[in-house]
């Protein structure tokens, strides 16, 4: 099928994987003090400073299953699969400093193809002052696999996890969520309608902000230094990549707590009510199971509820309670609702479609 | 097709992404005194100690390019996906210490075949003192992906790079070989007797040390540790997975010097020998060019060569000469062949088979 889109194109198998991972790294500029040797060896060599944790987590993207090549440009998957792990990075309070990228390919991939992915993923280096440091690059026998790992670091002291969380602290999210998900159903949509009439123009003006928030999320480093700057450590944090519901129940698991969380304070974007009345969409549950936001949940003490009140960043949007009352959705009409997990799960994905 | 072969089997779908990731983990115990929080948050947490760097390293593997479940036991295939990670740390004279784990499987796939897979990599976790910390499950629209990062550390003065080597260092390779991609070409054949006749029973006895380099190969944290011991410090160093012409490449265009291999000096396994001979293959070229080993190739100072002499594990291959000599092999014959790049390369792999 590729192979008629790229005629006369260069296939990535003539550079053979150290010429191409070299081709592709070349622009690839080092900025931090803590990357000692990055690609080029047998591993990656880092310096260490007294005092400080290393974080450390990873990320697996599968064609068919996280990501369509027919309405996700190259460029932004570079770019999103970046910023997916960043966003863990962050989630743990701590700054992300590096990262390593895999990639597996069909060798009659062209190589403009693997440089658009590239130039995504060298914007969001840039963006967050993050240096490549690694990876490999091999042969797919069918669709794009990107698997990234980000590192960062963090004095011991700051390091937030998801089980610190406790009764009366407030529940905190940053921006607005369920975008991301509704700009998914639009572009599904759209490429259905493509596929019926090929000649048929989309217009995604009236939803470029969901559809933005689909193709390229931020991971909310602003935030963490955002709530550095106010003085306010989180007692949990976590990033929401599977849905509200499933990451409130992750904090309260891990917390040993339960939660109520008010149905009336969820952010969400004018753009976003809308489209769910135009789709017919509850919005309050597109909010709650619908993933890849990236924004963060955070739980704080009662005490610093002053230093976040009126930021246009954070919503509190609820309180931890005893482990005995449960999690708990209060709606508008005033019902208390059990809040079960029904984020997006990648291993039923093909099931569901 | 593997539907058939599963029947009543529990497919990984029913426990969810979450479930699945607890499932396989929790028999895995953390060791390490580094490891401050290993999975269960959105990034591991590792402690770090004075006057020491970090390692970093990933691998991917990709079914169809890089193994073949039909002859590869999937308890092996983990135990090997650990293996060629942990041996790029060793081949930086640095201790592996964590490793976080990617798969994207079918959700098709049966739980007991994960698990499989999973005390594979369990059981290179407990021979190599390393801990699972992390990792990532998803679906695969087709076949087994692994995606491994391995972290390891050592002392800023100890790391060994490619980039060492001296005129007149000596070359020493550690163990023999040559043999794992013999016996992949053992296995490859008895794959093809098995298509035609189902019923044939494969004599593999003959082949057990080729089979097993193949299937079970080790890293050679050994000659890490006989080094430091010897108080020998290599000057360069890498591990053998391309094959051994690459990797002195590797080394002489890094160091920015020549080198002068005796053929002779090679070291192979009687079975490798008598093997090439039955298949009518050229020892030597399969010596130099087949990958997989994971031995690992340095250069010393010649004053060092009476602290290695004599050593079962290390054989002195050739030296380090100017880089205006060029890279050569010194024939049995006494003739003088440049050494160019034929290792494996997954890249073309698909048109090579």
């Amino acid at each position: 099928m590729f192979d008629n889109k790229s005629q006369g194109r260069q296939p990535v198998s003539e550079l053979g994987e150290f010429g191409l991972i070299k081709h592709l790294t070349k622009h690839f500029k080092i900025k931090q003090q803590t990357t000692a040797k990055g690609v080029g060896d047998d591993a990656a060599v880092l310096n260490q400073e007294t005092g400080y944790q290393t974080l450390l987590t990873t990320d697996m993207l599968v064609e068919g299953v996280h990501f369509d090549l027919s309405y996700m440009p190259l460029k932004h998957l570079g770019y999103k699969a970046v910023i997916v792990n960043l966003s863990d990075v962050y989630a743990m309070n701590a700054n992300a400093e590096q990262i390593t990228v895999s990639i597996a390919i069909s060798n009659r991939f062209p190589i403009e193809a693997v440089e658009e992915l590239y130039a995504g993923i060298k914007t969001a280096c840039e963006m967050y002052n993050v240096d490549l440091v690694g990876g490999d690059t091999t042969s797919s026998t069918s669709g794009l696999i990107i698997s990234i790992t980000a590192i960062g670091k963090a004095k011991a002291e700051d390091v937030v996890y998801r089980n610190g969380a406790k009764p009366n602290d407030l529940v905190v999210v940053s921006g607005d969520i369920g975008a991301a998900y509704l700009g998914l159903q639009v572009l599904e949509r759209e490429k259905q309608v493509f596929l019926v009439n090929p000649k048929a123009q989309p217009d995604l003006e009236p939803y470029s902000y969901l559809v933005e928030r689909q193709l390229k999320p931020e991971a909310r480093k602003d935030v963490v230094e955002l709530l550095k700057g106010l003085g306010v450590k989180p007692t949990s944090m976590i990033d929401i990549s599977d849905g509200l519901s499933s990451e409130i129940l992750h904090i309260c698991d891990q917390s040993k707590v339960g939660c109520k969380i008010f149905e009336e304070r969820i952010p969400l974007d004018p753009q976003f009510i809308s489209t769910c009345e135009e789709f017919k969409l509850e919005a309050t549950t597109i909010a709650m199971s619908g993933g890849e936001d990236y924004e963060l949940l955070f739980t704080i003490p009662i005490e610093d509820h002053d230093k976040i009140k009126g930021n246009p960043h954070l919503t509190v949007i609820g309180h931890i309670a005893d482990v005995s009352e449960g999690v708990n959705l209060i709606t508008r009409a005033n019902a208390q609702v059990p809040i079960i997990a029904k984020g997006w799960n990648n291993l039923s994905a093909d099931e569901e479609e």
